[in-house]
């Protein structure tokens, strides 16, 4: 029985999903939640194992198809051991990247096809689809010059060239938000820091069922 | 573009597909191919390394979905570059096991669903689907009691117990020979050894192209 609420929050570099959580576990708090905020592989031990098979370096043979295949276990794992009992304990979970990323990066980005690697991540989720994503918008060029601002580093030639890259994944991104509209809001991760919070405030308020 | 020819052999234990592989090996070389016989994760480091995550006994909370997604991992790496490419040279590939195992043991008999279990095994194969399955069909009792004699042990309520599991995986076989009766042929296991292999090398000539 699913009785919590479970929030994703989605975008690519730059974005500012970091602080973005920090604003809606403090919203879901004062709903009388308990939060519990995550990232895959969310420190289980076999969904860590499984990230370590993916990011091994000697793995340079390793099959796109092969890859996603890795995440939607490691993806499953979490879910079952973490994400799943939090939700029928009637938390809320905020998890940081979900399957979004998969269909946007992967899917889109990496021209794996989003039906293709919808069809296995549904197979990895089930029923536990997320209630609520936030789909944290900005432009990659944006993005970029945030990181490298907090970096305190110049844009180079691999920056520019992976910026076509990240420009297909914001497309994947735009994909999916008419895809499921009932689920996925966009936020204008252009604004200031200040307005992009008031709206996610706004945003938890309205969907969020209040406790207290 | 596929030139060679891809075999697989399926059953339960007991069933003699290492000797069947032994025959079709000879059979296809008379064909005038060379043959590449392999059985997953055959030798392929990011398969054997995905094949430690499942099999690691620490792993006791591994769901079986995880389970199913690795092995479809696994799977496809041994099968981008060990048979892909010996097809693509024209080779017959002769594999001890392949997808009609997964969707026999964990699709049918753990409960997961063939249709599912399916899904993310085409994902992972896409167009390799074997040309042809051999399912050597014999009954858990007549398998159960070649084991025993080759291990010359007495059968247990272990062994009685896990009769249940093998059954269903039977069931499961025979589901998917009506599923793909294109690719997947019965051949009777139950019968002396010597009439297996006479049916054996008629499968192969008939299915089998000539070269020479």
């Amino acid at each position: 029985m699913r009785q919590g609420f479970f929030i994703t929050v989605e975008g690519g570099e730059g974005a500012g999903k970091t602080s973005a959580i920090g604003v809606i576990i403090d919203q879901a708090a004062e709903h009388g939640y308990e939060v519990v905020s995550t990232r895959e592989p969310g420190g289980i031990p076999i969904a860590e194992h499984i990230r370590a098979v993916i990011l091994d370096k000697s793995h340079t043979a390793m099959d796109a198809r092969t890859e996603a295949l890795l995440y939607a276990a490691a993806r499953r794992q979490h879910l079952t051991e973490k994400v799943i009992p939090a939700l029928q304990a009637g938390k809320v979970v905020i998890c940081d990247r979900f399957i979004d990323s998969s269909l946007a990066y992967q899917g889109y980005a990496r021209g794996l096809g989003i039906d293709d690697v919808l069809a296995i991540n549904r197979f990895a989720i089930g029923e536990w689809m997320p209630d609520l994503t936030l789909f944290m918008d900005v432009s990659p060029e944006t993005g970029l010059a945030r990181i490298h601002a907090d970096q305190g580093r110049e844009i180079n030639r691999l920056d520019l060239e992976s910026m076509s890259f990240h420009h297909k994944v914001r497309e994947g991104y735009l994909q999916l938000l008419e895809r499921f509209p009932d689920r996925m809001i966009r936020l204008d991760a252009e604004q200031e820091l200040d307005a992009v919070h008031r709206e996610l405030k706004q945003i938890v308020n309205q969907y969020l069922p209040r406790r207290v």
